[in-house]
C-alpha cells in the first residue's frame, strides 16, 4: 500500500530530515497547526515531487510554483486560516477557478478562464489550503480520458473522471485533491491508483461553480492518503467539524455484498474483496452476506440511463454550437440520453425510492456494506479509464462511500474495496471506515 | 385580468391589423408553425411594445433588437425548429447567455460576459426561441431589488427575484420569459404583475448555467399569460411533449388550504381567494378544507434556514473575494446561513422527509392545494420585493405549483391564487390547473 507509512514522526530525527510528501494531511496539518512545519516547506517538499514525477504521470492540466508559493509564505507570515492552513490541494479542473483556466477535459474551453472560484475551491482556501493547480479531468467528467497515467505503472490508465487528482495524491505530489464522482469518479480512481477517495452523501458539499454533467448524481468528493485525511478536507466544505475528531471506537457490523457484478470482477480482485472480509473477521467485525433485491440489482441500469438523460440536458449548448469538438464516446452517450422520455424518467425516480425504500432496511442490520472497488487492478492502456460498474447503484442512491486500498494485484497494481454507509450518516460512515483501515494496517 | 383576451382571432380581420402582443404564446405559436404568422411581425410587435413601455417598466438589463430580429428572419427563411419556433422569449439575468453580459443582480458580475448558454436558454433556442434579452433580477436572486416596476402602476414592486420576466410578460413585451424560483421568485411576481407563473417539480429542468443560490430549492419556472402558455414554454424544458396536449376534461378536487400565514394576507387577498373557492364550488368543484399538521407548517422557518446556509456556501467566491459588493440584506442572511450546523442541516433534512410523507397523504383527498400566492397586491415602493411567505413550503417541498390571476384589488393591482399538485405529478398538475383557469374564466 502506498499510504504514508505513519503519522508519527521520529522525533529523534530533524523535520527537515523527513520526506515532507510522505506526511499524511492530518500530520501535516497538526503540525503547521502548531507552526512546528511551515507551508512554505510542506510546499517546496510537493513542488520537489511534482518535478520529478509529472514527466510520466501527467497529473496537472496546469499548476503554478510561483503563485502557490506566494500564498505558502503569506500563510506562514499570516493568522492560522483555519483547518487546511498550509495543505497543498490539486483541483480537478472541472471546477471553476478565479486563477487557474479551466477546461473540463474539453477542446471546447481549452481557453476558458472563469472570473471565480467553485464554492468548494473557495471554501477550501477560506480554510487555508494552498490550490497548486488543476489535475486533469476526462471530458465533461465522462469517459474520454485526459493523458494522465498511473502512477503505478505509467502503460495503465489511473481511472477517471477524476485521472489527475486520483494520481496526484498517489505521486505524492499533493496530500489532498478535490474530485466528483457522478458514476465512480472518486471511487475507481481512487481504488486504481491505491488511496483513499471519499464521495459524501448527495446534496452534503455544494457544487456552484462545478462544470455540471447530471444534476441529481455530481457529488463533490476528496483525495486522500487516509479515511482522516478524506474527512478532514471534506469536513470544511460540508461545514463538518466533526469529521476531524471521529471517534476511535466505531466498531462496524458490516455487510458483505458481492452485487450482481460480482462475475465481473477479476479472480485478483475477488481474492483481495474475501481475504479482507477473511480479516475483519479476526479483527472481531461481525459480517452478514447481504444479496440485493432486484430492485436495488435494476439501479445499475437506470443509473446510466439518467446520466445519460441529464448529460443530454446539461451539455446543451456544447452539443448545439460545438458539435464536432464532442468525442464520439460521448455524443454516443448524448445520443442515447436523448431517447429517454419524460416517462422514462419519473419511471426512474420510482425505481430509486423504491430501491432506497429496500435498502434502508437493510442498514438495520449492518452500519457499512463492503463492496469490490472495481473490476479489478487498473486496465492496461490509456483509451479506456476502466468501467464504474461497482459504483454505479450506489451513487445513484447518493450514499456515502469511501474507497479503501487492501493491496496489490498479479500486475503490481493496486486493489480496494469500497464501503458505503446509510445516507446523510457521512459522520458514523467515516468513523466506521477509519475503524476497519485502522483493523486492516494491524 | 391582463390575460391575452383570446386565443381564437376574428378570422375576418387581417392578421396585420390584431395587437399581436395580445396573443396568448400557444395561440401564436400556432399561427407560426402553419407560417400564418411569420417570427419577424410577431418581434416587431413586441419589439414596439418593449419601446413603448420599457421606459417606464424597466424590465429588462438589456436587450438587442437587431440580434432577435436577425434570428428570427433565420427562422422564418429556414425550416420549422421546434415548438418555440419563432416566440419570442424573455430570459432572467441569473441564467448565463453566450450572447449577453449575465449580471446576476450584482454589481460584482456587471461586465461578466459568459461563453456558453445556460442548458435552459440552448434548449429554448434548439426549439426555435427567439432570445430578446436578459431581465432584470434581484442581487443573486435573493431580496434585494433591481430597477423594475410594476407594469400596473410604476409606483410598486413587480415582486422578485424574477422581476424583469414577470413584468416584461405582464407588460406585453414578450409572450413568454424564463425565471427561477428559491423561495417564491415565480409565483410571488406572477402574482404581483397578473400572470400565469409555473414552477415545476424541483429536479425536471436542468439548472446548468445557472448562478446557484440553494441547491437543494433553486428551481427554474416559466412565465406566461395562460397556463397552456407556461405548460408549453417548460414543456421543452422538461423534454415532456405531453403538457403541450393537456387533457380537457381534468375537473380537480381541490384542498383549500388557508395556511399558518392567512392572517398575514390582506383583506383583499383573502377576499379574492374565498370568491375564487366561491366559484370553484359554483363550478361544481369538489372542496375540502384542509389543515397543515405541524411539521408542515413548521418548513416556513425551515426553508429560510436552509435557504441561508445554502447561499453561505453557494456565495462563498463573492463574499470572500467582494464583501463590499454584496448589499446589506444579503450580509444579513449569509450570516444568518453561516451558524447553520451540520446537525441543523440534518434536522432540516429530516423534518422536510417527515412533513412530505404527512402531505403525500393528503393528496389523496384532493388533487391539488389552493392558497393565496402572496399576501396581497404588489407593495407600494421599489425597495422591498414583497414577502415569500405563502411559497416557502413548497419550493422546500419541491412541489410544483402555478400562479392564477383572479382579478385585482381595491388599489388596481392583481391578485392571485397558488395550485399546488404532488412532487413529479406535473402533467396533471398543469391540466387540473388549465381546467380551472377555464371554470374561472367562464
Amino acid at each position: 500500500m502506498i499510504r504514508a507509512p505513519s503519522d508519527l514522526l521520529d522525533s529523534t530525527v530533524p523535520l527537515a530530515d523527513h520526506d515532507l510528501t510522505r506526511l499524511t494531511a492530518c500530520a501535516a496539518a497538526r503540525l503547521l497547526q502548531r507552526r512546528e512545519l511551515s507551508a512554505q516547506d510542506l510546499l517546496t517538499a510537493c513542488l520537489e515531487r511534482i518535478q520529478r514525477r509529472e514527466p510520466e504521470v501527467l497529473a496537472w492540466r496546469q499548476y503554478d510554483a510561483e503563485r502557490a508559493m506566494a500564498h505558502a509564505r503569506q500563510l506562514d507570515n499570516g493568522p492560522l486560516r483555519g483547518p487546511l492552513h498550509g495543505l497543498p490541494l490539486g483541483v480537478k479542473d472541472l471546477f471553476d477557478t478565479r486563477d487557474f483556466p479551466s477546461g473540463y477535459g474539453s477542446p471546447i474551453y481549452q481557453r476558458h478562464q472563469p472570473v471565480n472560484d467553485a464554492a468548494a475551491v473557495a471554501l477550501c482556501r477560506e480554510a487555508g489550503a494552498v490550490v497548486v493547480g488543476k489535475t486533469v479531468t476526462t471530458e465533461f467528467a465522462t469517459f474520454t480520458p485526459g493523458p494522465t497515467r498511473n502512477p503505478h505503472n505509467r502503460a495503465h490508465t489511473p481511472g477517471g473522471s477524476s485521472s489527475g487528482s486520483a494520481a496526484a495524491v498517489a505521486a505524492h505530489m499533493v496530500p489532498l485533491a478535490l474530485g466528483t464522482q457522478t458514476a465512480a469518479s472518486v471511487i475507481r480512481p481512487a481504488a486504481y491508483c491505491g488511496i483513499v477517495g471519499f464521495k459524501p452523501s448527495f446534496g452534503l458539499i455544494p457544487r456552484a461553480g462545478i462544470k455540471s454533467l447530471s444534476e441529481s448524481l455530481d457529488t463533490v468528493g476528496g483525495f486522500g492518503r487516509s479515511v482522516e485525511d478524506v474527512a478532514l478536507l471534506t469536513s470544511v466544505l460540508a461545514n463538518a467539524p466533526q469529521w476531524r475528531q471521529l471517534p476511535q471506537d466505531a466498531k462496524p457490523r458490516v455487510g458483505v455484498c458481492r452485487t450482481p457484478s460480482w462475475d465481473s470482477a477479476s479472480p485478483a480482485a475477488q481474492q483481495a474483496f474475501e481475504a479482507t472480509v477473511q480479516r475483519l473477521i479476526k479483527a472481531g467485525v461481525r459480517v452478514v452476506d447481504v444479496t440485493l433485491t432486484d430492485a436495488v440489482c435494476a439501479l445499475t441500469e437506470v443509473h446510466n440511463e439518467v446520466m445519460c438523460a441529464e448529460a443530454f440536458k446539461a451539455l446543451s449548448d456544447e452539443r448545439l454550437n460545438h458539435p464536432d469538438q464532442l468525442s464520439e464516446r460521448l455524443k454516443t452517450m448524448l445520443e442515447r440520453g436523448s431517447r429517454v422520455t419524460f416517462e422514462d424518467s419519473l419511471r426512474h425516480r420510482a425505481q430509486v425510492a423504491s430501491a432506497r425504500h429496500q435498502l434502508g432496511r437493510g442498514f438495520v442490520d449492518y452500519d457499512l456494506l463492503l463492496t469490490p472497488s472495481a473490476c479489478g487492478e487498473a486496465e492496461q492502456g490509456l483509451e479506456r479509464t476502466g468501467d464504474p460498474l461497482f459504483s454505479r447503484i450506489w451513487s445513484l442512491l447518493g450514499l456515502p462511500s469511501l474507497n479503501l486500498p487492501v493491496g496489490f494485484g498479479p500486475q503490481g497494481l493496486p486493489l480496494g474495496v469500497q464501503l458505503i454507509g446509510p445516507v446523510m450518516s457521512d459522520t458514523a460512515t467515516l468513523a466506521f471506515c477509519a475503524w476497519i483501515e485502522r483493523s486492516l494496517d494491524a
